[in-house]
């Protein structure tokens, strides 16, 4: 093994100092150098204010190999980590021209640059340019003094894409070894019975190891293997992960995916199936999660916001009497939901969603009861879910979604669609 | 005014340093103590580590007036601060007879103690002791060497708890006045723009003070004043966000709002009105965003979601023969769009949105070209918008959904609607 690399982290922004934001940044740079080996020490925030920075710059240097800054490249008067650091490491800062290019034609659309703006083209000599996919401020790498610079911009859209795509290609050098995770994406079992189900396991493994994370509505497990090369790793976690996979059975939907859509996409691509949604209580949030995925046209036709009854009524064409004798939040208006929005957009499967989301009740039901459907043609499915009378309107929508992706994952897979 | 104490932040724990959690205490506490008039000048992470501890608390020392840490004062064995704080300012540990008559009962009760408990009972000769009501840690602060230095446990339940209950008490004599923000929300212009725009002011006023921000979509200009009592601090506010306001004019759609749509559903309190959405690039996050509001029903009726060309004429009953003609991205089908929902579900409004988010293109438009309407019945308005083809799929969707909600509030407050 090498040398350790010491990385800090100096995070720059009044507006971390003021609390209005939370350091996010760090701790996503902190979690990703961790799984390559790279060992963060210290994590500084610092004001906007040229002499703190610089001070703070010394105390980096004085203890760290490493120095990992993020915010302050935009075009405002406060924004100086550039300045700052090329001044602490004796350097200049040049024109790129690549980048000046690009921030001139992109100024030059939007009709609305101002000369401030074109600050951001001018980085340290002789640095190592990280052109930014999300925003227009690049970041830059360098070496000198003995040191490793890294500069990201502060907004963790623009921080986390940099960072995956260009900060940890050039820092894998640095790194003593490498840790590979993949996580088990579950829906139907909560953290603390997964929890439970493997406290003997998560005890007894060092290497690999596991432990279960709760995210807002869903349930992952995560399983990580510690070792000299990437396919070595991988070799220790398979047998782990296809024995735990054995004890879960279909409730794990999916492996290393952001979400169940996701999820869904990825099998939508191997077998083909159009679909469409009625959403009472989710609001359009299963139209909208769907349609974040790109490509998501080839597979989701559309669908009907059906708020209020008389847009289920007007647009779906659903029965009122029917609404008015079982009421909006019904297994038998979900079921017409899912039959009608199918019929009328013409795809081979429709889901349908409504219940109440909270905070208001409607006097009948509690609040977090939804009833989802799914129908292809042939047959409809109709699941009761009782979230709880506890649980927030986002929660509630977020969840009602996740049981109708799920009920179409399941239908897509031949496993029973109510699980 | 009396003299301004210095503050810094330092949280101690490994768990921060690898990215398994956030600071969020560093943010809850800079926060409230910005509102107190404490300004935090630094923030330092730092593991669980002896010698990197007491350096970090040396160079705290030489920085600062105040020093609050967060962390390690539970019972197990790289729980140090309290040590070596005590160590740095000169203290011994000495046992508090309330503390561990406390402890003592707490775990014959739960009948799990083990003797390393116990020492959570020693805290440094001579502090205030702050007892912890969320868990068996107690906190402190002491006065040392010229320092303040205040001692909180790390999970934040805990942390934020006893900060509000007791922290903030003790620190308040420390204060040298009291800080209220307001801030203004902007739609229409950039971060940079506005900087350009408010450069002298910006640099000419000290208190209060004004800065951008820039949000992914949103642009906020925060005013902040500082005085002896908020009442203070208001009359001082008062002027200086009216000239502001003169200055930027109808592009502030609100003060203090989270998003547009809150500041859309605020004017709808006072003026209400029904309204749908026909959304296509946007795919349902106009629905969606606006009923993650309670008591969005009384004023969004629903919507469809037209992601295909079947489902615009099919749904929405655009003719086929038009969409075929000026293509589904077009002046004339968002038109058709806003027209067709708001006769559909009988709203007093109709908004519609077709565009282009990527990453994938039509052959015909520029990724980022979106085209949003409105109607009232009497009247249709439809914008053009030239996102640039850079931005992300997300950032366009977001940022038509804002156009939509912006038209919304102009047409509702009788400006133009096309700005």
């Amino acid at each position: 093994m090498s040398k350790a690399y010491v990385t800090e982290i100096l995070s720059v922004g009044t507006e971390l100092l003021l609390g209005h934001v939370t350091n996010t940044d760090a701790r996503d740079i902190a979690e990703q150098l961790s799984k390559i080996g790279v060992d963060v020490r210290y994590q500084t925030v610092v004001g906007d204010n040229p002499q703190r920075l610089r001070d703070c710059v010394e105390i980096a240097k004085s203890r760290a190999d490493i120095i990992i800054t993020t915010g302050g490249l935009g075009p405002t008067c406060d924004d100086l980590t550039k300045q700052i650091l090329a001044e602490c490491f004796g350097l200049k800062l040049v024109k790129n021209e690549a980048e000046y290019a690009g921030l001139y034609d992109y100024f030059n659309v939007k009709k609305n640059f101002t000369p401030n703006n074109f600050l951001q083209a001018y980085l340290p000599e002789g640095c190592t340019v990280f052109h930014n996919n999300c925003g227009t401020a690049p970041g830059c790498a360098f070496e000198a003094q003995g040191k490793v610079v890294v500069m990201l911009p502060g907004p963790p859209k623009e921080c986390n894409a940099m960072f995956r795509e260009s900060a940890i290609p050039y820092l894998r050098r640095f790194s003593d070894g490498l840790i590979v995770s993949h996580t088990l994406n579950i829906f139907g079992l909560g953290e603390s019975t997964v929890d439970q189900m493997f406290r003997d396991e998560m005890n007894a493994m060092r290497n690999p190891s596991m432990a279960p994370y709760a995210k807002e509505c869903d349930c992952l497990l995560k399983v990580t293997a510690k070792a000299g090369t990437a396919e070595e790793a991988e070799d220790m976690l398979r047998p782990a992960i296809a024995e735990i996979r054995g004890k879960l059975g279909d409730i794990v939907y999916g492996m290393d995916v952001d979400c169940i859509e996701e999820a869904v996409m990825q099998l939508l691509r191997d077998r083909p199936l159009t679909f469409a949604a009625a959403e009472s209580c989710t609001g359009g949030d299963i139209a909208r999660r769907f349609t974040e995925l790109p490509g998501a046209s080839a597979f989701f036709l559309g669908g009907v916001v059906s708020y209020t009854n008389g847009v289920k009524a007007g647009v779906l064409g659903i029965d009122p009497a029917l609404i008015e004798e079982k009421s909006a939040v019904s297994y038998e208006v979900a079921k017409a939901m899912a039959e009608r929005v199918r019929q009328l957009t013409g795809a081979d499967v429709g889901l349908g969603v409504t219940g109440l989301a909270g905070p208001d009740g409607d006097g009948v039901h509690e609040v977090g009861t939804v009833f989802i459907s799914l129908s292809d043609g042939e047959r409809t499915w109709v699941r009761e879910a009782h979230m709880g009378a506890q649980r927030t309107r986002s929660y509630v929508r977020r969840m009602a979604g996740n049981y109708a992706f799920d009920m179409l994952r399941r239908y897509m897979t031949g496993l029973d669609v109510l699980g």
